[in-house]
């Protein structure tokens, strides 16, 4: 009678993407309890291709359990109809427009560390994003209402919102692993500080997670019904804990290390902790990315900058590392990812309930944020349903700080389905990473705009006031 | 390092209970996982000896698991102290008295069948229960402010909500099985008209609850990912299945049977299905209480008033039955309860997490009831907390109804902070059951506070303008 | 530049009254400022006549000032296009159907008094209402989008929101006088208690008014910033204020008595004035109406049942009276009506500030309900606006009262709208009146539904579950 | 019967002030409806006895009606015992740390313009007022609860915020003058494009305030009827009516000119007309003062920073004037003022109502700011009470930017009640001018904070882990 003696469809959407898509390969073959097939569609067939050759490389693996099929698609109603499963995780837009959002801000002094969640990158994004997402929704709608939709896509909230604004009945959750760096570093301080032979694994310290993708925070953490905030407290008093980087000893880093500098100055200021990578947080407020004479004064909270360069190059060469594996040229091994996409879906299908943070729109999870608002708050996953639990209240001065981007992510997705250009400019505008005058912060989101007005189609670009 | 490898301390006060205090021996009995001593306590303390002994004889049984011993204590704060646990369970003033609760209206027409809730009795013991709880709060904030507090007593709603307004931070909760009725009924369902070969246990029923103790209702009811609403739609229409009942076919039924027939009206009328029994949703409108002249009208609906006579021998022989095993003249069988206490003890100490209805005070779980208001809702259980789900939004004239109780019992607590018993009678005038002239209403009251008034210290009766 | 220079277009529906017309004629003819046309139509075109012949009598009187000129029109749209000002003053159905609404719900045992407003009688009057008024917000959309309306007929609320709901945009108001019934009564206590000259005229006595239409109350009241509760405390302790009324005494007295009783009772009970008569306070709970063996128990209370035989021949023989008038069978005199709607009039076109109560759709004047419910509160009339003042909070056990009637009334109107009868019995069910056995009250629902079905057309009566 | 047949008894506090004093003996000695005592009182009675010196001698002049006489007082009990009126308008803290409040920022950066509301000045200038205000409230309580209580001085949210959390039941309210600014502004525009012979009187221009003080806005405006908003479209399309300022221009322009540039700048950008000058404006957005290296910037937008040296010059100069004029040096002539603070107390004393905008405690007048923070809408005042009303819903974003600086002052007020500077520098480093490092943003409020720490006795400076 249970359900996962049936066999899945899952409906691939971005499935030549050149990340996830080998993380969730990894992870399915390691998986005994499900079979079924996956439909890789993306409108880079070629990719997509790619992937579902590397999908049945790796099911034909000695070590890979379940029996799970890869098939690319043309059509994107094929990887659709009637699926079980739905993911979404594209790049929208060409990887080329994302360096163009890096790029130009920088000229205006504006230096986004990550440039995909806010910020003036994260805005135009946004806008390049509400279009096709009501489309996909539109699209699971007609062809699997019922299917549960899983997104990977930055800016998460946006797209989130977007499908449920397009299709309310739709049941698509938004998932993000920021929360488990937050996990991980606190199960590192339960074996520095206290007595345990061994870390405890990031999914032992229970969490109550509270506020929007990316900046989102803890207000209670407990290791086995042990309170870890004493812990913190003691932690940032360490000599050599809370300390400023020199832009030297930031040379040899990678792009993405975390040095938690920003996540502890918050933590002091406000009394209740980020949960988010310092690479995150520091595009929510103005007191991290402003120097502008200087974008190397960010190394002093120890973290770095990541070329456009060097992006560009790290999303051309992954495919060939697949492409390697698959030729015996480099090894290939099953890794555990941490990732819980798997673990989501079994939850659903009744194999176990599980507790995990996740996107919603918010409907009492977080009773001070405006009903329908996508926040992210842990929720129990059991057979066919999601339960956020509440979070309870935040500090007024966090409130503060997240209703600010929750305002401006209601007023661009209602400025994406009305193509108002103007509204947007007013979510543009209130980011607190624009510091600019008026005029200059229009010069610069009509240049960014301009920059990627192809994928604007649905945008009403002709009658707007703030582009000339 | 698991908590549970340390022996447990649980306070039980009102532990010469006679009914709740043997499920919870036999329970206890049964649990490998847990060991460590009950502390009974109770104003009647040969009650509590009574209990102690039936305890340890239970534990003495070789069926007997984990290592339990049982102590009466003559001092509550020998109970409370450094307890882990706390349990409450009275009966808020001689059980005479409840007699009261229940003769007095009825010389007014209005005929309570459970009388533990709301309504002119339930009404009456929320006025003599705040006291008593006030006074609990304090204790447990005094002794043991860190030990999780579970309430068994009723009105449920009002005993809850006092301990938190008396002492905010208290790890209170209040458990009924109500609902466990409705799952089980669910599951016949299953049973009855899906080709299954057995009826699904009632814990395999996965409902969405909502509302107030004993006025909870379910707008989402599944088993194994499968919808049980059509069930039900087809369930009301089968021959026999609504139907009226005579008096005569009630005479030999069991005081507390219940047909269903006030839970198939409900959800008739409004949608969505009553999660309690008949017995107590009749309490909280005025549709199937009301034909003075004829109080067997209630048989039409499949239920019977409980003769005081009754409940009275019933209170009286309880302990009887329990010296009787004891003694070897009745047999002892250790029973499957259906209670979840101690899964939910296990659950907080780390040993599983479970989901299950709970009540608490309103965090976001049901958004559109105020803050702070006791209702009863899904929640998670896990190490060391209790996280309710979000549960959605209810009917327009189902939250109408529901919350006519809220601001009664809202009203109720803080007329019995301030000692106000003309506050009091204005809720007492407008519970729905109370359809009566507001003089005979007075008169009512007058004469319920009256027969009780020994046990209302706290209240200011000399000033009050309704008692004459 | 003033807009009364210019001459006004008034738009009169329901133009055949035979008392509100009456009472505005009477007005307008007193009324320097203003000059124009009343376009008066009515389904009963020969009424609408009679008031033209008799408006344009009393205009031609040497008292009469101003000038206006009356016109009965046969089509609705005449008297629409371009008004300046729209009144709304109709019977809902035949006054047949009225008196219906009241006969038959006395089989059942429930007496209404007025029963134009909630109870079973205003329920069945509001879903005859609806569908007319619906319609009359699109007719006023279509030809007058700009005209001020004021809404006088009764169920006042549900005709208010109905129009709101139709046409969001729409300038409309709803007027009732029955406050002012409450502000004589404490101008005339100033008078008995205070050493003053002369009883103070009605509008100087400065209430602040909260709840819904007929159930409005009062918890400010001052004369010359003299605070009147003292006074009124008073008032109800000397010696043969409060007190029992008898049959006897009854008798002699108009049916539209009102001692105040209802009045006394309720502000003794929750500690704030009720400001409406007695005879529409009793249908709001359930404490007065309910000696189903007693109509006459009502006397106690100082009010009387209106016979429909009465009413019936009131409104036969109004139109006789005006008849006579122009004969000069009977004098004519000019009155002072005491009713503001020329005043508001004269506020909205500029000519001087006025502050009174008003029912709008609550933005905020009532916090404590939903927005958009229509509330009754005080506004202030200013050229081409009406601007609702914060009224506050209320004692939370009348706002418990207010409530159910809110969700009932939002529960009509959303039933009119989607044509659902079993919504609307809801409703039905959830009025405090409706004491009734579920079944019962059925019965009644669908007796009094299917004696007024004619007027009903937008209702689907055909699938509703309710109607068998 | 009347109230203004008595005498009055006005309490001033700060009565030794070098403006509003002023103002104010002007305008009452051209009032006819009042008469009584003025009561001084300052710290400074020097300068209190100089006022009541000047104010008796304008009561001497011929052109003087009513009959005032003004009277400085040592303590202040004397000026507030059994007062009808109190008035707050005061400096917090000397002149010189009003200097230091504009000067130290500008070493980082921030180049405030007013330095009174909002921004690091704001901040800190409110850090030195609430325990003033507390320190007033606890007087007024004792002395004069029952006396109306008008605040003049800034930061007006923070200063009315104090008094209502120290004493909930003071009636105050909070007066400035910004708005009739833009009144004026608007009839301007009547003269200018319509063919009217004269400009309106600013009162004349019914407008529709919401916001908070400084920060307010107008989302309806109308003169006799007639929507001015498309007046204002057409303006600003006007050639050269927006448009950059050269600082060449700038130079010979009074310190206070105001160009109205922020005001169309924020007009265009967000649909809705802001409602204060310019020189507040800026202080709320971070897009105006921004650019570091040139706060000659400024200048484009037709305003310009007020040198520290003018301030205090201008403000030591004061006395001088009046000592002239006095002396018969120079002339003394009555001026129309445009306050309306003599109006306010007309209308409470029951001498006519009147509509402002005014600054109190949300009560449903902003339903989406939160319930007791303060707001500044219109109200009618009339005898004895001040009636807000709805002002109706904002923009999301417009509402966003508002928030922003409600929940800061939430904040700060919270703060200086808990003595917490930790808290306080939360609300600092929110404020969006504070867009630096969050170490730069400390080291500025610690220079701040020291600089003036002589005046925050109440304040616990010694634990703050902000101040090192």
């Amino acid at each position: 009678m249970k359900r996962n003696s049936k066999k899945l469809k899952i409906g691939y959407i971005g499935g030549g993407s050149r990340g996830w898509a080998h993380t969730f390969i990894n992870d399915l073959a390691q998986c005994e309890d499900l079979s079924g097939e996956v439909f890789l569609y993306d409108i880079d067939y070629e990719a997509a291709k790619r992937n579902e050759k590397f999908g049945n490389w790796v099911q034909s693996l000695n070590e890979a359990v379940g029996s799970w099929e890869y098939r690319a698609v043309k059509e994107r109603k094929k990887a659709l109809d009637d699926a079980d499963f739905v993911i979404l995780s594209i790049q929208p837009g060409p990887i080329e427009h994302m360096a163009k959002d890096i790029d130009i801000p920088q000229k205006y002094g504006i230096y986004d560390t990550v440039c995909d969640t806010v910020g003036p990158g994260g805005t135009v994004r946004a806008m390049r994003t509400i279009p096709i997402y009501r489309d996909f929704a539109r699209a699971i709608r007609k062809h699997c209402p019922d299917a549960w939709t899983i997104n990977y896509t930055n800016p998460m909230t946006v797209c989130t919102r977007t499908l449920y604004e397009e299709f309310p009945r739709i049941k698509a959750f938004g998932c993000c692993h920021e929360v488990f760096g937050t996990q991980s570093f606190l199960a590192s301080l339960v074996r520095k500080y206290w007595d345990v032979e061994e870390e405890p694994s990031r999914d032992e310290i229970d969490v109550n997670v509270k506020g929007i993708n990316h900046f989102t925070w803890i207000d209670r953490a407990e290791w086995r019904g042990r309170d870890l905030f004493p812990l913190l407290d003691r932690h940032v008093t360490e000599e050599g804990v809370v300390r400023e980087f020199e832009t030297e000893e930031m040379k040899e880093e990678s792009y993405f290390v975390d040095n938690f500098q920003v996540t502890y100055e918050l933590y002091k200021r406000f009394g209740i902790l980020p949960a988010a990578g310092d690479r995150h947080l520091v595009e929510f407020v103005p007191w991290f990315l402003e120097d502008v004479d200087d974008p190397e004064s960010l190394h002093r909270w120890g973290i770095r900058l990541t070329p456009n360069e060097y992006r560009l190059e790290r999303w051309r060469e992954a495919p060939k590392k697949f492409h390697k594996q698959m030729e015996g040229e480099e090894e290939f091994e099953f890794i555990d990812s941490g990732e819980e996409g798997i673990d989501q879906m079994k939850a659903l299908l009744g194999l176990g309930d599980m507790k995990t943070n996740v996107n919603l729109p918010n409907q009492g999870q977080m009773p001070e944020m405006p009903e329908g608002a996508v926040v992210e708050t842990n929720a129990y996953f059991s057979q066919n349903q999601i339960s956020p639990v509440t979070a309870g209240k935040l500090p007024r001065q966090v409130r503060n700080m997240i209703l600010t981007h929750v305002y401006n992510q209601e007023t661009l997705v209602e400025a994406g389905f009305k193509g108002d250009v103007d509204l947007a400019f007013q979510a543009f505008l209130n980011d607190p990473l624009v510091n600019l005058d008026t005029e200059r912060a229009r010069e610069l989101f009509e240049e960014m705009v301009r920059e990627t007005q192809d994928f604007l189609d649905d945008w009403n670009l002709k009658d707007s006031e703030t582009l000339k």
